[in-house]
């Protein structure tokens, strides 16, 4: 798992440049020139929180309405949705799931664009869909994703601001911004950080994160790690979800992992911050906003969009360095396999 | 929230009959003169989970394909994603949620048909929808909301079938099997079992509640009152997702509800029973399902697409005689107001 989480600046520069990139700009220019009316994702787990990325970047940046679909209404109760007007992605690290191949499967028949977004260009998912992008990150060692996370994230930002382009090539400012992320990632790992915080956590019961916006699936994302290799409830909650009802479950006892940049996201979240300082939360702030609280993961600061590439760091090295902490084998998790089929 | 509780069977039986359903008709057959192309709900805690109910409906019984936008996009981010193919649907018991309201309000103006499903009808989600029903569920008085969740999901389901009928007139073999479930409602809710399965979890650190299908909504209902009532972390996960993760997390010491039905749902929860088992988790089942596990709070056995008006009473029960169990004030949990502002 370190070995992966260490990878992933080399994963960023791999899929910036030469043929991933290329690749991916013509998928993003067959996507603008059919213009779908709306975008539908199917995903699990981890993929599902870099889907849930993809969402906010089609609906803010694209206009295009986009939400994630249940696999169970099509594969499990036999929907047949009317899919001609959308597009319909696809996101798993191996492309093996059977449910999503059937979703995008039963897609395609009713006339929906379809792209698959894997780590395995010749799995069922990225043969069944239309069109594929291949996430390059390698073979991943440990069950839990980290670095096929991040490649799903970047993969999936580059394809939409692709089809913002219109033909696939991103304008400069946006390529400059890009380019300087492997730097930026390679110097948020370097933090020692997340390794000084694990012991904070040695005794928790539980954990409870937090963010909004683009923040948001790091926060489901961070959960879902500490989840799998500590094997601790950790309940994500976005900001605003967390004042409808969960806040009452925080208390002194409860630590709050809250992602917060600086942009408006995380701007939004400073209604949220007092009201957790009110229940004496202890809240650790991850990302780059400047506020007081018990403790921070500083993160270099990027515009909102790019900040799930260098948020999720130090939470990947919290889990892994908390996991070690209390005995655990964060590289074989108990009652897990690498693929999950479902149906 | 007992009397609240208590308060479902009769209305059922209101929204059921008389005014309220011909309301609800006349709303049905606008929108199924009006075809909108997909469905894009908004909603917050309970309501969100109302609005996850109807996107299952419409997905399974309209064939439209159907999301859960998350407002933030829109309100935090400026958004303005071309709704005019879309019924865009606000689910909020009070309709006072400024950000829900933003939304409707962004979505008819982008010339999406709108609709409020709110217990308010003079609120302002109420008045900016171009279309609204009244839930008529009465004055809820306790913070943590149960009759008008199932009130949501009833309306909602008078709706969608109206919808697929087209003119807004319910079919005789739906209307017969809508009318049983005042009757069925009051049975669920005599059953002592709910009290009596309290105790087990009284001193439980953590809950995890799963289910599929029609059912996932509920068991992430279940998650939020237990959470709201008795400050105790409930993940909740579909069937499928457990799989993919989080059961690395479940040992002897996690209980684990199940809410399992007869139908297709509640058989592919099938596959996840066992693997709970080999994790030797302490599983109690909720539904209708003949399986063998720990511990059972068995509904009586209706469509699946019912079973979410049975299936949440005795988790409301559980969920309130837990919280008296551990000396907790399920009337007015800590931390919470009945009316939660965010934008």
């Amino acid at each position: 798992m370190a070995a992966d989480i260490d990878e992933q600046p080399a994963g960023y520069d791999r899929l910036l440049s030469g043929e991933h990139a290329e690749a991916i700009a013509r998928v993003a220019a067959v996507i603008a020139e059919r213009r779908p009316r709306h975008v539908v994702f199917t995903a699990r787990g981890t993929s599902d929180h870099a889907a849930l990325y993809a969402a906010y970047l089609a609906e803010i940046r694209l206009g295009l309405p986009a939400g994630l679909a249940s696999p169970s209404a099509i594969t499990v109760y036999g929907a047949r949705p009317d899919l001609s007007d959308a597009l319909v992605v696809g996101v798993s690290q191996s492309g093996g799931s059977p449910d999503l191949t059937e979703v995008l499967r039963v897609a395609r028949a009713s006339g929906a664009l379809t792209l698959a977004v894997t780590n395995a260009p010749g799995s069922p998912l990225a043969q069944t869909a239309e069109l594929s992008v291949d996430i390059a990150a390698g073979h991943e060692r440990a069950v839990a994703a980290t670095k096929t996370y991040t490649a799903e994230l970047l993969a999936l930002l580059m394809l939409v601001e692709g089809v913002r382009a219109g033909d696939g090539v991103l304008p400069a400012e946006e390529r400059a911004a890009l380019a300087a992320l492997p730097e930026l990632a390679e110097r948020t790992l370097a933090d020692p950080t997340p390794a000084q915080l694990a012991p904070r956590y040695r005794f928790a019961a539980q954990l409870v994160t937090t963010g909004r916006g683009y923040a948001y699936p790091t926060a489901r994302e961070a959960a879902l790690k500490l989840m799998e290799t500590s094997y601790l409830p950790a309940l994500a909650f976005s900001g605003a979800d967390l004042l409808h009802g969960p806040l009452a479950m925080t208390d002194p006892d409860v630590p709050v992992l809250a992602v917060v940049g600086s942009g408006p996201g995380g701007r939004s979240m400073r209604e949220v911050l007092p009201r957790l300082g009110e229940r004496r939360a202890d809240v650790v702030v991850v990302g780059s906003a400047d506020v007081e609280v018990s403790a921070r993961m500083t993160v270099p600061e990027v515009d909102e969009r790019y900040a799930p590439l260098l948020d999720i760091l130090p939470l990947q090295r919290l889990a892994l360095a908390l996991a070690l902490a209390r005995g655990e084998d964060p590289d074989a998790p108990r009652g897990l396999k690498k693929v999950t089929a479902t149906m």
